[in-house]
């Protein structure tokens, strides 16, 4: 996973952001340790000490940056809000209508859900390890949604747009799952198949109409 | 919660399945502790001795039908889907079309999620304490809704069933999620609003058609 320097990183519950690059390169080796071990062990089975341990840093060091476990957990949350976003947005870049974007917006969060599992571990899991984070990542997901949508209401269908945001997030999120659960590569000739018939479903409705 | 007895309780990994009403009743009130605290606590912070204490038993009545606490945890999941499968047949029961199946489905899957939202926590949580359990539980959902689809190929437009069910569930859960992260009550009128939203989506879309 790559890590992120947030600027906004003093704002997460018990984090004290490095001063410097090589500083937060040491943040970075913390985190990829106990992301690793919280995906293999779980959280609650994972020490402070098993995560430097594996990222070969002093203990002293986990706690210039994490006041403790839950804060290096609600990094790695909010650093892969910050990175699936990116990637979204990477891949509808110049992409003019709605339906291509939420299209190419499928595609691309598909792939990175079916490279990177543990995500769903991490952003679901957190629903345990810290309520608040876990609503505020769907919560903030979908205003920046529905500020998408408002840019161009005259693609969309009258309907009140924080529904259609967590509609269009459950679609991206279970979809994105079943491709994990078949536990095999993803081809682009598979993906294209899934994205054909969403995007179906998305603009023909999944009903199909009576004959007149 | 309503916990049931299921027919195929001894094939729940560590459950041995009580042998008479009074042993039920008395897994039940084992139950009922521990889904309250892993609510309150979570799976890791709560012991076996708390469940126990909770629930007035002693910890040698915990084992006569559960193995360790990851198996109350299995037992608790498969519950929540036995429950939930049969809370929304009763609500689609005597339905005929499959639009009108899936929006009392969802009406009904919502008003069961808000009113139960701890069962976000305990279900999705499993995909860390329990991954194969956590994965069963979409797995088979989606392996029921593929059956109930292809009962009515003539309503349903030409789209892999198994994408359309995770597309579907995924809708049902995300949707409800919304409604539990407004932390205020969820009137009829409220539910209705959300319902006509999705339902016009499913029928027709939620790309507005170019004017020819």
């Amino acid at each position: 996973m790559e890590y992120i320097f947030l600027n906004n990183l003093d704002e997460i519950k018990g984090i004290n952001a490095p001063k410097s690059p090589l500083g937060f390169s040491k943040m970075v080796k913390l985190c990829e340790s106990a992301e690793m071990l919280f995906d293999k062990k779980g959280f609650f089975q994972t020490s402070i000490a098993d995560i430097c341990r594996a990222a070969h840093t002093a203990v002293g060091t986990f706690y210039i940056y994490f006041q403790d476990k839950t804060a290096i957990y609600n990094y790695l949350v909010r650093n892969y809000y910050v990175v699936i976003k990116r990637h979204l947005n990477e891949n509808i870049a110049g992409l003019k209508t709605r339906l291509e974007i939420e299209c190419a917006g499928l595609r691309a969060f598909i792939r990175f859900g079916h490279t990177h599992p543990q995500c769903y571990k991490i952003i679901w899991g957190s629903s345990y390890i810290s309520p608040d984070l876990f609503e505020n990542y769907y919560t903030d997901f979908a205003k920046s949604y529905v500020r998408a949508l408002d840019k161009t209401p005259e693609q969309i269908i009258d309907v009140d747009y924080s529904t259609a945001a967590f509609f269009l997030m459950g679609i991206a999120n279970f979809i994105c799952l079943k491709t994990i659960f078949n536990k095999s590569p993803l081809p682009e000739s598979k993906l294209d198949e899934i994205i054909a018939d969403t995007r179906k479903i998305l603009t023909e409705g999944l009903f199909k109409r009576k004959e007149k």
